[in-house]
């Protein structure tokens, strides 16, 4: 059970080792959205996502000798770079299992990072399954990518500095947008702005067909989404919500919002040009709903989280090619 | 004359209205350097460059009834950006004088923001001259690029924000490199360093054919360059060091470093990949100079300054395809 001490205390271990992202606005985001439009560009944290919070979290709160023994996770490719980034600078070994399919960069940086990647096929082999067995042979403590409280706490001190860099602009109140899988970052988000900012209110958004959280908001209870492959925003493509997220979200978030593919290029687009960072699809489904779905936000600012920037370059090109 | 005085009361007026960027860090360009690599990312400040520091120090030290009557400026875009946009935010009038080549995204953004344009051939008409006439008929306050001790105060904020952040990861000494112009970024910033960094030193970098700040350091004269147009580095294609940065940098920075506009390009692109940030060409330099210059450097750590993001988007395209 992730609680706001948890991430106040997550804090503490991040300082002076996660990155303070800076707020960035820009007038021309502002006239598009209709409203002020925040953008918190998580791709400016270590390894180029938000992830690398949880896993910082996760990891220095490990017992030592459990730590030493090494660690364990599964991801598309952020997840895996953030606990490989933190496993090696806490000196101890990371084994990540990785969809085959997952985008050759992040394939390539986290072997660069030094963990030691295990590929599977999606749909083939359940990556659970892998991650208990080596979890269970090598003594290997499994950091799961969001539904673990301390990654939620981790994900959560991103919603700290946005309560603070917010009200220091003079925003408390209104929307803050945050691209959601599982709902690590969502519900960490959450949590953290029902205390710091309880005028705002986290909402996921989520790419079409891959709505599993809206959907499950509307309901009641945790939907699944037809599929797991093929979207152009890996990053956020989970089948539904996390166990531990989606009372959390259920509890404190708005309404979800989707958006097509092509408004996440468009964002991508826009964040090059207006903001000078480079978003990757999944990253950028925030910003395109707070500058294109503007008739579902309330009042008069809107915070956009842009989880990640490991774009694949021939992606990256074509929303540039097709919207600059 | 400029002086630190001068810019701890410009970092004043300029608390909550520019904004202190990050400074970024990646293993990956560390490895590529031989040396820990600091980057200070400029192209997330307002207007996508470290102009907007100087235009609102300059500005906003104006007796009111003075920046009522309006600003000129010259520039290639960056200038005319920062100045457009803080004429924007404090209700007064901007004319700004440009080339005619310029990059088409520095113009729309400056006329986007507000600023009255007039286009001038390069090499036809000297912009000094249709800038005194337009500031003398009009009542209009010249606001210099660079040469003008109040824009030099406030670049070198910059400066400031670098040497506490440094020391904060442990780096106050070693090389600070900056993207070289004219010479008042650099020159803010060694000023900057003197008092708060000293152990750390300023040192211009400047693309080939355009390396009269450096030839200037070694000759101890102003020297000019044989061609203001043509290059890839628009942004700091400048004919001779300014009269007032240059006795600064000979009193206090380090010998300048040229690199080649490939080098820039491949800095662009390892931006791109490493830290998620667009760099034009100009403003990479500096971070070429870290990457692939580490035998002209000292030290165990070296800061970049990446001065400005405002790339069009085919050079981009290019840098990204030749070298990622």
């Amino acid at each position: 059970m992730s609680t706001i001490e948890m991430i106040e205390a997550a804090a503490t271990r991040l300082q002076g080792h996660a990155r303070l992202t800076p707020m960035l606005t820009s007038p021309f985001l502002d006239d598009i959205g209709g409203r002020q439009v925040l953008v918190k560009p998580e791709c400016l944290q270590h390894t180029g996502s938000f992830k690398f919070r949880g896993a910082w979290s996760a990891l220095t709160h490990l017992d030592p000798e459990v730590r030493a023994r090494g660690v364990l996770a599964y991801s598309s490719g952020n997840h895996a770079q953030g606990v490989a980034m933190a496993a090696k600078l806490l000196g101890t070994r990371a084994v990540i299992i990785m969809p085959s399919d997952a985008p050759q960069l992040k394939i390539e940086n986290t072997r660069a990072l030094g963990a030691d990647v295990v590929l599977y096929e999606r749909g083939v082999e359940a990556r659970e399954d892998i991650g208990e067995r080596l979890s269970r042979d090598q003594g290997l403590t499994l950091i799961r990518p969001y539904d673990e409280p301390l990654v939620i706490a981790g994900q959560g001190t991103c919603g700290l500095e946005i309560a603070e860099q917010a009200a220091a602009l003079g925003v408390t109140s209104g929307d803050v947008l945050a691209c959601c899988g599982g709902g690590g970052l969502t519900s960490g988000i959450a949590l953290a702005l029902e205390k710091h900012a309880p005028g705002m209110r986290a909402r996921p958004v989520e790419p079409e067909n891959y709505d599993d959280v809206t959907r499950s908001l509307v309901s009641g209870k945790r939907e699944t989404n037809a599929t797991e492959a093929g979207g152009l925003c890996d990053a956020i493509l989970t089948p539904s919500p996390g166990k531990l997220t989606f009372p959390i979200l259920s509890r404190l978030s708005g309404p979800g919002i989707v958006v097509t593919e092509d408004e996440a290029l468009h964002a991508m687009a826009l964040a090059y040009l207006r903001l000078k960072i480079v978003a990757e699809p999944g990253g950028a489904v925030a910003l395109a709903a707070a500058l294109f779905h503007s008739d579902e936000l309330e009042g008069d600012a809107v915070v956009a989280v842009i989880s990640g920037g490991n774009a694949d370059s021939a992606i990256f090109h074509k929303a540039l090619e097709k919207y600059v």
